[in-house]
This record gives structure tokens, C-alpha cells and sequence, in this order.
């Protein structure tokens, strides 16, 4: 099969579309013929060397979700045949024509659903169902708050937060974005820093805002635990605007605030599993029917040829939603 | 009745033991006798004018804790008659000879304890309780590290993890400290700073604690994030050593860490309601029988007249466990 390898740390220009052996389905996992991937900043972090693949995945092929059809199945598969429309989040490898899911983790395409658009939810709307309404809580009547809401997580946790009748204020420092945001769900939007997103999430929301989602994390993540309610939940999900973060533990402690780390890609299968059954139960349906509260964002389409430009056009950041690679 | 007024914002010598009126009972509400009452680091907070009493409770009257005997109740009670003996936690005004507490947050004492010593009981191991159990969820077989060992939640939290099967580790920068929490229970002792704490949590837990309680605050807290094993949780409870903490967000987000800041005494009725009842059901009785599993810890006992001398010796620090106040 052809696969994307990372041939070296190193920019968009060490990663090589190659012929490499064909990959194994084991006990209880799918084969799939990979339609679309879509592209994560984990993928430029891993293809920087900044951040290896986890044990059980291909160590020099990139890609976290796929879109894809299942050609066979493992022993003991019972949820699927071949032939079966899938998509889903892997530990990697989803960047080539074939690519290995555990049934479990796999999901049902949404009917009728390309595959260059399917392949833009698993990983944006799974982390943001994940960090939003299984960790923060979200529940209707509340309020989120988001840092980077034009982004894939950001785009995605907007829209499920109207589709269970939550209410959401975001910011980016792209003004252009701030349309695109409205258009998909968003209620109340900022072009600026995280400190003007706390202010006016304290303003529309009264007490504060039940959940906050720090998708860059730094001292963002500190101005954004300003936005909070007594008793609410800041959930950190990506790194991009550093590591460092100076709380002000009297807010923390007074208003009695949850702040919970979260990462998808390294948790055991269990845990995996528990959250696509968790989303295929109850955020898969919602992209179906004639009026479905939720929409893939899909920003660009690259062929899997590509995917060197693809990368670039992720580092660039001015996107608005994922970029999926079309693997023919 | 006589109480404990704290006459302008300063040192002990603002305190004053007045003559003022008797508290009246409300619905649901009892009138206690207070035998012993026991001082608390927001006494002291308080009496500086640094942390207002909250809504309902007297304004000028110390007391977080008490232990005595029901005199009244008002309409409606169904728990208590006069005569029965109760400790608990009150907003405030334990500090007098009379003071009121709800019947569904007052809990019966441990039969033959005398007040002065079920005085240490209420706002400690309460505290403890909530914070290590009913947040960070603390089980049988699990480690539990604790900052500032030997003060009054401390060695409430150290004997309540030895009680339910787990494990404590614990630090305090005065060595003579140290032996009292083995005495009470302490597996490991750290003399040194909550980096030297985090430090020896990981090498005796393996991956790392799953719970953290953090009684001083400040960067120490960040320190004890660093002892946690994945999917642990630091709870904050105390603020001494400062109100910042810079926290490192790699670890928070890759070991998938839970924060949370808590804080008893600002809490609406029904989630104080909600802490006692479970304290009563689950930690009460571990203080009675042959060979009780929890001990109160009573540093001292003075009498009421001396309570400026009480707040000046826990200024200084140099408690292990709690300072009593004997109301005669």
C-alpha cells in the first residue's frame, strides 16, 4: 500500500508517499481502505520528532482519523462486515490506503456522507464531545466559552454546545474567522486576546461561564479560568501558545473551579472506546437527516500526493475547520 | 450570652469577650450550648478584616467549629431534642457560648468524647474528607500526598486515608512535626519543601500519587501537581504560601490532570447539608469503639477568656493539630 512516512524530523519536506507492507487486522480490529484523512497540529509535532507515536501504532506514519470502507475484519469481529462506510480516531497511521481500527473504536459514516467530509469529524468532534460535555459537563441553559474557535476542536465544540442547547462565546484573533464561527452556531464572538474572550463571557453570561475549552493553552488557559462561574470547569486541550501558565489560585479556590488536563491520543483502549461508543450514541446521529444540527468543517481538500502541502497549510494557521487529505 | 466579638480589623488584641444577645433559633434550626469550639485559619483571616463572614452568619462573631449540647429547636426539627450533644461546622458565632447550627448539618458526637476534644473534629476532618474522599476520589490502595502534614487537615487526611486502605505521603518543614503524623498514621514522612515532597511521592507510589491535597497554596501547589500519576487530581484547600502558582501545562495535559480549588464555608445550604450527612454516615463512626481508626488531634486547649492568646499561638505556627477553645 502507499503510505505518508516521516523519513526524518524535520519540515513538510520529510514526509514521503512510499510503498510499505500492508498492515494486519489482529483480533477484534477492521482493515480499512482509508477514503480521506484529515490533518491535526499532532501530526506537525510528530513529524517535528516532538512527539512520538504511541505504543500499538506505526511509529513513522502520520495521520489520527480516517474516513474510510472496510475490506476485512480481524477474528472475533462482530460489529462490521466488509464493505461497512467507517470513520474513526487511530494512535496513527491513517495518513495511507489502508489503516487498522479496533471495531470498537470505529464508527458508522454518517448516510450519504462523503468521505472527504466525514473524515473531518472523529478527532474535532470527538474531543470536543470528550472535553466539553463529558469532562466540563455542558448541559443545557449554560454557557462555553472558547479560546481559538475558528479551529477544527473550536468549530466543533461552537456547534455541539447549540445542538444540546448550551450557549457559546469565542474568540480568535482573526477577524474574518469570527463569520464563519457565527455561521455554524456561535453566539457571541470576540476578535481578540483570551483576556477580552473572559470579560465579555463574564458579561453575556452573568456569573460566568459553566464551561471554559482551552484549546492553546499557555497563559491563555489562566485568563480563560477568569471566565468561569463558581463551580465551573476549564479543560485544557492543546499546548500552541506554551506551557507555562501562572493561575490565580484565589479565584481557583474561592470559586471552587475544576481545571482538567485532557489528551485523547494516549489513553488506553478502554477509555478510547468508551468515548466512541459515548459519541457514537450520542453525537454520531446528529450529523443525519434532512436538518442536522451538526456540519463537518472542512477549510481545504488536498490529494494525498499533497500532504507536504497540506502541513504547511495547517502551520500557516489560517484555516477555518479541518484539512483533509483526499486519498483517492 | 457571652461572646467573642471582634471589635475592629487587627491583631488578637481587637477580640473581645461582650455580653450580647442570645441567638434565636429558625425553622429547621437548632440552638446550641457551646462546650468547646476550635480555631481555624480564616479566625484569624476574619479578625484581620481579610475574609467577611458570609451571608447569615454574625458579622463580627469568630467560630467556624463547635461541639455542645442542643438547649432549643426551632420549628420544624425532626433529628434533635434538647440535651442531645452535636458538633459541626458553622458559617460563624461559634466563638460564644450560644450559637445556632441547621439540624441536617449538625452531627451527633462520638458517644463519651468530651466536647473539648470532638471540638477538633468538625472543620478538619470534614475538610479532609470532602476534599481527599468525595473530590479526589481517594480509594483503598491508592497514595495520598499531603503539604503541611501536621496542621489541623492535615493530620485529618493522613488518618482518613490509613482508615479507608490507602496510603499517605507527607512533607512539614519542622522535623519534630514529623513524628507526631507517624504516631497518627503517616506512612512516609518528607522533612523539606513540596518539591522534595513530590519528589519522594513518585519514588515510593511508582507512577505517582492519585490524589494531592494542597493546604498552603501558592507555587507549592504547582510542586505537588508533579507528584501526581496520570489521571491523578490535586485538591487546593489553603492559600498560605500565596495566591500564584505557575503551572506547568505538559504535564497537566499529557498526564491528563484534574485541579480543583474547594472551600467549605462559602457553600450554599444543601451542598453543606450534602458533606455532613455523608461525613456522618462514613467518617463519624470511625471515631468510636474499643480502637477507634480516627483520632481528633488537639494541639492545646485554652479557655474562652484566653482567645487572644489561642489566636496568637496558631499565628505562630507551631501547632500540630488543632488549638481548642474550652467554653466551661
Amino acid at each position: 500500500m502507499r503510505a505518508v512516512v516521516i523519513t526524518k524530523p524535520g519540515g513538510p519536506e520529510v514526509l514521503e508517499l512510499r510503498e510499505v507492507p500492508d498492515p494486519t487486522p489482529g483480533k477484534g480490529e477492521l482493515l480499512v481502505r482509508v477514503e480521506a484523512s484529515a490533518l491535526n497540529r499532532a501530526d506537525l509535532l510528530q513529524r517535528r520528532g516532538m512527539y512520538p507515536a504511541p505504543p500499538g501504532a506505526p511509529k513513522d506514519i502520520p495521520g489520527l482519523e480516517l474516513a474510510g470502507t472496510v475490506v476485512a475484519c480481524g477474528e472475533g469481529v462482530t460489529r462490521f462486515v466488509p464493505g461497512d462506510e467507517v470513520m474513526g480516531v487511530v494512535g496513527g497511521g491513517a495518513c495511507a490506503d489502508l489503516a487498522i481500527i479496533h471495531e470498537r473504536e470505529a464508527i458508522r459514516r454518517p448516510k450519504g456522507m462523503p468521505a472527504t467530509v466525514a473524515a473531518a469529524i472523529p478527532e474535532a468532534f470527538m474531543t470536543a464531545f470528550d472535553a466539553v460535555v463529558l469532562q466540563g459537563g455542558l448541559a443545557s441553559g449554560q454557557w462555553l466559552a472558547v479560546d481559538a474557535v475558528a479551529s477544527g476542536v473550536g468549530t466543533a465544540a461552537i456547534q455541539i454546545a447549540r445542538a444540546i442547547g448550551a450557549r457559546s462565546v469565542g474568540s480568535t484573533r482573526t477577524e474574518h474567522k469570527l463569520e464563519r464561527a457565527f455561521s455554524l452556531g456561535l453566539d457571541v464572538g470576540v476578535h481578540g486576546t483570551t483576556a477580552d474572550l473572559a470579560k465579555r463571557a463574564r458579561e453575556v453570561s452573568g456569573a460566568g461561564v459553566h464551561v471554559g475549552l482551552a484549546l492553546v493553552g499557555g497563559q491563555p488557559l489562566a485568563e480563560l479560568v477568569g471566565a468561569l462561574r463558581p463551580r465551573g470547569t476549564v479543560v485544557l486541550v492543546g499546548l500552541m501558545a506554551g506551557a507555562k501558565a501562572e493561575l490565580n489560585l484565589v479565584t481557583v479556590l474561592q470559586k471552587r473551579l475544576h481545571i482538567i488536563g485532557t489528551v485523547l491520543r494516549s489513553r488506553p483502549l478502554e477509555e478510547k472506546i468508551a468515548v466512541a461508543r459515548a459519541f457514537e450514541d450520542r453525537v454520531a446521529p446528529l450529523f443525519e437527516g434532512e436538518a442536522p444540527s451538526l456540519r463537518p468543517v472542512v477549510d481545504h481538500v488536498f490529494p494525498l500526493e499533497a500532504v507536504a502541502d497540506a502541513h504547511a497549510a495547517l502551520e500557516d494557521n489560517a484555516n477555518v475547520g479541518k484539512i483533509v487529505l483526499f486519498h483517492g
